[in-house]
């Protein structure tokens, strides 16, 4: 696809909890605030995303539709199901991709299914044996670290985790504009004995490659801000993303019933609700739109399953991005320049 | 050691970050509070300890104190530091207890020598093949629930991971009070097929055994309280638990920077504080005394690095109660309750 050209961002309309209502609302705000600077292909069953686009006035916009009727459920077993439903928006989005007819696919549907059919329509980039899906933390320090793999590949070799730590490089650089990117492995203390085989052996490949690598990171340095890169396999990822991601709303629950229990606390809790709430806005993890599947030989871009529409709008932001920098390309340049033992 | 006589505690003196400071006045807190329901022996610096002693009007307070001259401190390699230091605290403190002159040992200290020394001086009971280290954790529900392993073992193999849960149970029932305790694997999905090999056999074991057993918890579950007893390797328990240790302290900075930026705020703010403090209380793991090694034949228990004062004397009552209520005992008969199959 030439510069010239419009992006194409096929977008999953039945992807998501509150699909397609809040997809095409996030959608239809990415184009009106953007002026129309890519094309939305909304990708799903006609019928239903007319009728949800009937709500708004979506004159100039530059949209087209794709029908799909079957719809992939967030229950569903990815693989059983894109086996049985070739006409769901997960399948037809991602062949459209692979067809070219499309620069990217964004969806905030079944992870699993988006990931399976990423990585058998789309296939994997040379050098890359394993895609990896990354996830961005707020940090203290301001900076956004993302950590890989986060539920993508549960048991990982140590040149697995060595890929994850150039590609999560690349995006650190490229998307969350950290220069040098300090990378880290994640483990149970930071001396580099700590750890068991496989994490030692990816030490050693780290600290033999041209990463900027620190070394080990433990957990309590996650929202310190200390790398910008934290790897790890996709078990410990997933279960530190998860745990995270609860704190938030269980804290929050707390401090509400704390606060209903008199009017003095209600009334000191409602001045500082506003503040608190953005005091800690960067931390609400469903404000990012959405994490990126790297490795794959296209731009896959997966939304949080309970997106909102502004989540929604961020994610089709993400994939333009992706997109027009170029970051396949660059994590092809970086295996030449990073890799110095190839297999473990 | 018989039921009429005073229950003996060797504490480690010279454990900690504030050692011997908060160790003394912990521990003179509980003698005085519990009107000196046990003995306290100091382990450590002689001289020091009784220069810190000096503070405080003692008479009438049951402790001794045993001098043990060398210190093994917070960066010191575990068994390096063992084997050079023999009249170490946490040495001499372990034999004590192995000789039997005392019925339980607790320290602040390096948690590695701790657990090495118990694991090497006290052995393990019999059918224990992997002792650990387990944390509880305050969930939403108003339970705690306990997560073992965070830390002692890195690598584990499915019938280690059954021996936790067997452990994990007795602790959650007799010192936490949960009735039945329910039982579940720390997981990146719900669904029985998830993970790699080592969590499907332990997802097995766990099955077939008597053990209430309620499947798979994701990380979004822990703090929920889903489950009693959370069952995982050291090295996801390990990182999970030092995340969350580090997320409070997150928190709390960041609200402080957002209050301190003006007037109005501040004020709120300072309305605020004390309510946000009580909400919160549970959540700071600073409140706990300390966490069991359990496996081991004898009581060890480790408190935290940066202990305050209530928090060491928390750590001397939870080792009381470990050996008043004897938990030991109450494995090894759960382990011929509970297994089923010996190995895998």
């Amino acid at each position: 696809m030439e510069n010239s050209k419009k992006i194409k961002i096929a977008v999953d309309a039945m992807g998501g909890d509150y699909a397609p209502e809040n997809v095409i609302e996030g959608a239809i705000m990415a184009l009106r605030e953007s002026n129309n600077r890519f094309e939305i292909v909304f990708v799903g069953d006609e019928e239903k995303i007319k009728n949800e686009l009937r709500k708004y006035d979506t004159i100039g916009l530059s949209y087209s539709i794709v029908d799909a009727p079957q719809v992939i459920g967030m229950d569903d077993i990815p693989t059983v199901a894109l086996r049985r439903k070739k006409n769901s928006s997960i399948v037809v989005g991602m062949k459209l991709h692979s067809d070219g007819e499309v620069d990217a696919f964004a969806s905030a549907g079944n992870t699993g299914a988006v990931l399976t059919a990423a990585t058998f329509i789309l296939g994997r980039i040379e050098g890359i044996s394993r895609p990896t899906i990354g996830s961005v933390f707020p940090t203290e320090s301001g900076r956004k670290s993302i950590m890989l793999d986060v539920g993508a590949n549960v048991d990982c070799k140590p040149n697995h985790l060595f890929e994850f730590a150039i590609m999560g490089s690349i995006y650190s650089s490229e998307i969350l504009g950290q220069k040098n990117p300090k990378v880290a492995l994640l483990n149970i203390g930071e001396e580099s004995t700590k750890g068991g085989d496989v994490v030692l052996q990816a030490y050693q490949l780290l600290s033999e490659s041209k990463l900027n690598f620190a070394g080990n990171v433990e957990g309590r340095d996650i929202l310190l801000g200390k790398a910008d890169v934290i790897v790890c396999d996709g078990f410990v990822g997933n279960i530190v993303l998860k745990f995270a991601e609860s704190v938030l709303g269980v804290l929050k629950r707390k401090l509400r019933n704390y606060a209903m229990r008199n009017i003095f606390r209600r009334l000191t809790f409602g001045l500082l609700a506003r503040g608190l709430r953005k005091a800690l806005k960067e931390f609400d993890y469903q404000e990012y739109g959405g994490v990126p599947f790297l490795g794959v030989n296209g731009v896959a871009i997966i939304g949080h399953g309970s997106s909102t529409a502004v989540a929604i709008k961020n994610m089709i932001y993400r994939a333009e991005e992706t997109v027009y920098k170029k970051i396949n390309q660059k994590i092809k340049e970086a295996l030449k320049t990073y890799k110095i033992k190839a297999e473990v």
